[in-house]
């Protein structure tokens, strides 16, 4: 008996146990992701370049090669999946930023985060559908008013994963707090905004309906951040009170993993901003959580929520770039090539204005409020908050696909014309806004990126700095702010710089109930195997 | 505006971005994780209930709460699905079993190994096969022969996950790498099994279709180890090509995960045995890949591998216990529950006797060959490998549903009887069998655990005992086996003692040729960050 008989046999046997075609798409997704970080790594001392627009390139590669290998039939392997990107792809990115985020750069600007973020997308949403209004009118595109404000709120979503990839957060950590910090505000205000659009009667706008929607959006901020809150504190507190003692790595990670997941998922049960909830759920996990458990998990937990981001990251570039060569969508405006790229036009430069009517001018408000010259945000620096969040991506995508098809599909042409639009824009904004991104940077804050001053003092409790930390003497990484300003009477403090008191405050609150109760840095007990003991001696 | 308003306008807006049942459904099986995990942790010193046997009772009751809220319309959230099952859930158990298996245990029981999980289930399958024919026949509950012959084959695929639930590694090593060894090549015997059952035409057995059979095993044993092997060694090789001087941990543990878990779906995808593939590759990327990392790297992917095979297991078993209690499969029998009661009573004692068929006869022939009585396989042993392996688990339930069901459901009460037949089965000797494993082993082997002699040299190239290696000298983990032995003449050393010479020859090769190519203890050169240069200092 040969082997050609063998091999011809084992290719007749059916694999009775999955679904063949879902396997081979799930290969062919991990070789591609593999390929993704060898390149991408090698490409690393690359300026220009980063894994995105690798992703993003070798996806569109991809998409070519399936196009001519099944005759133009089909380029997409899994179709463009809400479902995938929301509920799989997004969380562990958006915990992983909370996770890793700089906590006290973060909530210095907080005011400046939540303006940009809540304000500055109503501003870039309505200059967007009014001028799509104006502009798309009379190619008579589309048909329903809904539809105009739809378009608004989807280009009104920046792309937090975008931010994410060209912005460092060690290099420019202000910049980095606030346009990513805006990206997450911004979710919660396009989730009410396309909300909103779908089911309120939005032709007759008065007083109670934007009484309405503007309590709409407080609850939705409020609770969503409650329930992130919440979450992360009680995985502070069970692992602090059950695991004393006799620690189990695995289930700690498992705790942790699950227990952040869940904030998402519970927070989309209710209706709430699951990237809201689930950003807030790292911040408390980091600040508490992790400090309650061993030095193994620490190091696991760090690296895992990391790399499960970075996976996920490409996954979604990979992911839109291969989506983007689907032939039936350009099957429709195959006859009128110039209108589609008129309109995609349009849209980028509606964009571009809406951003810049809001960066500009909240910026001058923000620098209104700070009293020191290295508070306020430079003109230089306005210019790379507004480039660093014109990128539109998978989140756009994923509400163009809601407003314009249904399950996947459409046969509109007026719709079909939108969801091409979508894609160039994203393509266009990512690859072209992004490749430029990193050297504008380099070009107008040359030499700020490890002077900033906001930065000087290293945020000793998070994640990120634990090398810092350890490596460090004990003492000089305890360095606590309250301790580095002159003690005004409270009452002066906060009348004269409110950020710094409440900051204050919170120390004192934190230190006197928080801490004791669910564990953080300094204050856990003793951990067998644990070197909050003696730093030098690892247990691994 | 009141509260209220605000609360039942946020309850209307729909969440436009995702299928709010997939989501609610998701939530639910996160929480019981959670449950599970913090239960199984509290209950962690009792000797009989282990977090399997709590995550199945916890599926059991969910399913009792949701058949009574839904009022008997249903109880399963999820449907039981293979695909999830063969190719989400398991790879992560089985390749964290490769990973951190102990090398030399299971090298040098090889050949029990694969003698107990290739002939030993031929064995089991034929009498379970003839059994069911015998008795069963009578009840007419089966009209086809293929139909007898695939029960055969899924009750005689023994349940991986619960022998690593209930057998401990390092208590009792011998036993462990038996009968989980044997669970890994029994994978692959009852895939074969399976596949000629449903495609040969079994009734006319000859000569040549038990050569085809045999040839196809042998063919889908090297072809499922040979991908497995080369997919390791490829991980090892760029990690240690690309990565040198400049290492990102993220990058490192992304790879890792996807060249694995791609050397599962590669197996599938060419209709091998993904099981054997992803333990071989386990175990190839614990000997090199493992060792060209940096220090986070292999802190994280040790513990991530653990934690996602965690609750990979855990997952199952809630599955499993969620599902039982579907109503569907129930209502056939309902009339006739003694039927169903005798048959599964009959199948799990063909289950034990086919069990007992093989394990004495085999451990008889595999004793003959061992010279020093140590060696030997004693009755308590073989006891204790008979009842472990005695538990059917998700895979048996996997098999049935393939074989009797199409696409979940079935309107034969003949299958539909098989079907509750299996699930019986499946938690009687998961929850029975699994409860009094831990007390039988420590009444058979009451001393034996730590003191075994063939574990008492540990294997300091494994993951699990890095902490060893690395509180211990460097010389004294440098131990290794070809130097404790005298070395006679290599001819009389393979004709003597042919593992031993096996074993010695595979380190001379593995010194001279594999280690300086792939990478592994000792041959990595200098990395920046990496402790393998100075053991005390650590980079994180």
């Amino acid at each position: 008996m040969d082997l050609g008989v063998i091999t011809e046999m084992a290719n007749q046997v059916t694999v009775s146990t999955s679904d063949h075609a879902s396997v081979s798409s799930i290969s062919l997704f991990s070789a591609l992701l593999c390929g993704c970080i060898v390149i991408g790594h090698l490409l690393e001392e690359n300026r220009w370049v980063n894994e995105s627009i690798t992703a993003l390139l070798i996806g569109l590669v991809t998409g070519v090669v399936i196009l001519l290998t099944t005759k133009g039939k089909s380029s997409h392997i899994l179709v463009f999946s809400e479902d995938l990107f929301f509920i799989y792809l997004l969380p562990p990115i958006i915990f992983n930023a909370g996770f890793q985020v700089k906590k006290k750069q973060f909530f210095r600007n907080f005011m400046t985060i939540t303006l940009f973020g809540a304000v500055g997308t109503l501003i870039s949403f309505s200059i967007i559908s009014f001028g799509a209004i104006i502009l798309l009118k009379n190619g008579r595109s589309l048909t329903d008013i809904g539809d105009y404000l739809a378009t608004g709120a989807i280009f009104a979503a920046t792309d937090s994963v975008c931010t994410l990839q060209v912005l460092n957060q060690d290099e420019t950590p202000l910049l980095y707090s606030l346009v990513f910090g805006e990206g997450v505000v911004n979710d919660a205000t396009s989730v009410v905004l396309f909300n909103a659009i779908q089911n309120f009667d939005l032709v007759h706008i008065d007083g109670t309906i934007a009484l309405k929607f503007f309590g709409n959006f407080l609850y939705l901020f409020l609770a969503s951040t409650v329930l992130g809150v919440a979450t992360g504190l009680l995985s502070a507190f069970v692992i602090k009170k059950l695991y004393f003692g006799r620690h189990s790595t695995d289930r700690e990670v498992s705790l942790m993993m699950l227990m952040a997941y869940l904030s998402y998922l519970l927070a989309e049960l209710f209706y709430l901003s699951g990237i809201l909830t689930v950003f807030f759920c790292g911040i408390v996990m980091s600040h508490y959580t992790w400090h309650n458990v061993t030095e193994s998990s620490r190091i696991t937990t760090k690296h895992t929520f990391a790399t499960l981001s970075f996976i996920a990251e490409i996954f979604i570039f990979l992911y839109v770039g291969m989506d983007a060569l689907d032939i039936d969508k350009w099957r429709f405006i195959s006859d009128s090539p110039g209108k589609s790229i008129g309109i995609s036009s349009i849209l980028l430069g509606l964009v571009m204005v809406g951003r810049a009517a809001f960066v500009f001018p909240l910026s001058f408000l923000s620098n209104l409020s700070k009293k020191f010259s290295h508070e306020k945000i430079e003109f230089k620096q306005q210019v790379t908050i507004w480039w660093a969040g014109l990128m539109r991506g998978a989140v756009s995508m994923a509400l163009a696909y809601n407003q314009f098809t249904s399950a996947g599909h459409t046969e509109l042409p007026a719709n079909a014309i939108m969801i091409t639009s979508t894609i160039t824009v994203v393509l266009f904004s990512t690859s072209v806004f992004g490749l430029l991104t990193k050297p504008l940077v380099f070009l107008l804050l040359p030499h700020k990126g490890l002077k900033q001053q906001m930065s000087s003092i290293d945020d000793p409790t998070s994640p990120k700095s634990f090398l810092a930390a350890l490596l460090g003497s004990v003492h000089g990484s305890e360095i606590e702010e309250p301790t580095s300003i002159p003690r005004p009477s409270s009452l002066r403090l906060l009348v004269t710089s409110p950020t710094r008191a409440v900051h204050y405050y919170w120390r004192k609150f934190d230190d006197a109930v928080m801490r004791p109760m669910f564990g953080g840095r300094g204050f856990v007990p003793f951990i067998p195997g644990s070197p909050t003991e003696e730093p030098s001696v690892h247990p691994f």
